[in-house]
């Protein structure tokens, strides 16, 4: 079964995922994308980037984060409500022009409403790796998720 | 004294700021992130939108994430070294076309770092709140800031 296909009960704590799809990091849309949300020196200006902690250009979190949610919703399907929130958001490596990243899935919790009887919560650990194996985000979100529907 | 121009040790924990910039919130960006992001049917297709618990369409929380960033770093400054993730990341309310945005900042941790004696670790609540007061999203990032440089 597609993860796109499953509903709340099809999950269960422990499972891992590795998310097929793959997202390389374009240097000009990184810049774009930093001068829209994010112009920090280390994000837009190549020349002052070399003199900071980064040595060179590196993506705004924000950015790669939005990458790692773009992975995330090649897996996302109509049981998918949206998150509150989530907790460990971590920025651990650079990303930086050329990137390969991909993502990974690790659920942590599953739990039913217990307002709602039609949906339940998944908290995942999702973990976006780079091309050398490298963990340069994680975040742990709760994500609101239909059970599936009655035939009814 | 500007946010942008402290250094570290201008920083006291429970100190509150509104930052004076806004930013409205444009249709046609909100479906232009989501399409490239997050393409949620509640992020990029108004009329499938209206049958979900939101009842019509809503910013991707990477775009309104995002947002946030951008709000801050009218604060941020040659002190700001980046930030290696946060806790307690909410999307609280939907944020939808039109909606005004601005930030408030509140100084909730100040630690010297034990390693690098040339800066530290700010920990803030970050609330972004649209036109009605609501707040629509909230993070406690770390933002690690340097000290203000010696003279020597």
């Amino acid at each position: 079964m597609e993860l796109s296909e499953r509903w709340f009960e099809d999950w269960t704590v422990g499972e891992v995922f590795d998310v097929p799809e793959r997202h390389v990091m374009d240097g000009e849309r990184m810049l774009a994308f930093a001068r829209e949300f994010d112009p920090q020196r280390f994000h837009v200006d190549a020349e002052a980037a070399r003199e900071t902690i980064y040595g060179g250009l590196i993506a705004s979190g924000w950015h790669t984060g939005s990458v790692l949610m773009k992975l995330l919703t090649t897996t996302l399907g109509p049981a998918s409500l949206g998150s509150p929130g989530g907790q460990n958001l971590r920025w651990l490596a650079p990303v930086r022009a050329g990137d390969e990243l991909r993502l990974r899935i690790t659920v942590l919790d599953v739990k039913a409403s217990t307002s709602k009887p039609d949906r339940g919560v998944l908290t995942c650990r999702h973990e976006l790796c780079n091309q050398d194996g490298q963990v340069v985000m994680s975040f742990e979100p709760a994500m609101m998720t239909l059970r599936r529907p009655t035939g009814d």
